[in-house]
């Protein structure tokens, strides 16, 4: 968007944060943060990142605290507006890429027609992050010539709107961005439109952080195994053959460590 | 792919080096160019980012000077073990994201076959990268659902080889990596499938570089427009209806930029 920068009217840079992983923001992302008046964030933020920020610079959630409520878009984008508008040098934190599935264009198109200049800044999308975690390649000669970018979430009252059968292509890898919520019904798409239920899938929540839990299975298994493991949002899917290629060790440490957990619930489950 | 370290074996480190310009380098990427003995780098690799590499690390072209002619994968393999071996930290730069049309896996799994260690820094693809600096989002909510990356290289003597009917989605934003051999060839084949031939089009050159170039149109003039201006590889091309979206600004002063270099062109033709 093209900045129309007036006297005393601040800036709004909408920030890419990469995966969750501080190490993978760029050097301008850092920058930024090292620099801003105010960070606007939201959950997908991981605690780590926003440990970059000084201590003296102003922090906004952009979400209320209390249930899963969170500011609406056109609230969003007023709360941008108005920080902005004295001068000041805001940051607007996404995760991932704020120009796929990060509703940056809506906050962008907003601020412009208010008179507020804005800057994207792209970043590692978390499909690059979490599949580098595990050892997936997206793309490989022979297993996957293409990769696709899908959302697994609804629009309001919508139901889920792809078109399956392009979907369901071996050749392709497909990465479902937020599904966690209808990740069963996705699946369930996916195999009456044509793709084997064989075929692998690895589920990656909290991809690159601390936090980072997987689940490795087929389209077939992988939502039991993900229900089981009660991974949270937010979750990233890959589905193709590229995730037989998925590092042994990795998801073996991780499958354990899904066990303990499995026990440790089992046992809460119990004494509740 | 698991690192399998041994006494005096080194570690390769497959960078992704982002979409050229080096502020958008993750920290990781930056911290590996500081510590490591050694980088081999590739032509997609800008001059910028090889400015950040301190004056005693050696730097190693995995490709020759004379003509197009570049080493062939296998023996950057070999390049690439031979170099760690001794005990050296090697940082392998590689354009975008590793694992995204970076041939990553293949390198990683010879390391890892030669008991070498090998690590996957991801990166911020291209698509993202060039994207961002016209303004244009690669999903956007009632314009585009999803995005799709592919390549217009082919394998070998192979032909392109795409599911066509699968790829002419006008809700899917559609990116062509590498693709300026190929374009004219690829556009048809998009009409060909039912692609509307007035979608639009960005292609950029070289792209958040200072080489920059970019040429915006339609499925139908694109390819004309791209051979008027010249543009040379690395090339990205976006097709689908968030290109309508790009920056007004940004692709006036490219035109203008283009239309003086045509002159120039001109001049330079009518004085040869």
């Amino acid at each position: 968007m093209t900045p129309r920068t007036e006297p005393n009217i601040g800036i709004v840079h909408l920030v890419g944060a990469g995966p969750g992983d501080p190490d993978l923001l760029t050097m301008r992302a850092v920058r930024l943060l090292q620099t801003a008046d105010v960070v606007v964030y939201d959950r997908l933020i991981s605690s780590e990142i926003m440990a970059l920020v000084p201590n003296g610079t102003a922090k906004i959630f952009a979400g209320k605290a209390s249930g899963d409520h969170h500011l609406r878009q056109d609230e969003i984008n007023e709360l941008l507006v108005r920080l902005a508008r004295p001068g000041r040098i805001v940051v607007r934190l996404k995760g991932g890429d704020p120009y796929i599935f990060g509703r940056g264009r809506e906050e962008a198109e907003a601020l412009v027609a208010c008179g507020v200049a804005c800057e994207v800044v792209p970043g590692v999308t978390a499909a690059s992050g979490c599949a580098a975690s595990l050892g997936i390649p997206l793309t490989h000669r022979g297993t996957a010539s293409g990769v696709r970018f899908v959302t697994g979430h609804c629009q309001g009252s919508r139901d889920l709107d792809h078109d399956w059968a392009s979907l369901a292509d071996p050749d392709t890898t497909l990465v479902v961005y937020m599904g966690l919520a209808n990740i069963g019904r996705f699946l369930d798409e996916l195999v009456a439109a044509g793709l084997p239920a064989e075929t692998p899938v690895a589920a990656i929540s909290n991809g690159t952080t601390k936090r980072q839990r997987i689940c490795v299975g087929t389209l077939d298994d992988i939502g039991t195994r993900i229900a089981g493991a009660r991974l949270d949002a937010p979750m990233i899917t890959v589905i193709g053959r590229v995730v037989d290629l998925a590092d042994a060790l990795v998801c073996a440490s991780e499958e354990a460590a899904e066990a303990n957990c499995d026990d440790e619930t089992r046992r809460r489950d119990a004494g509740a």
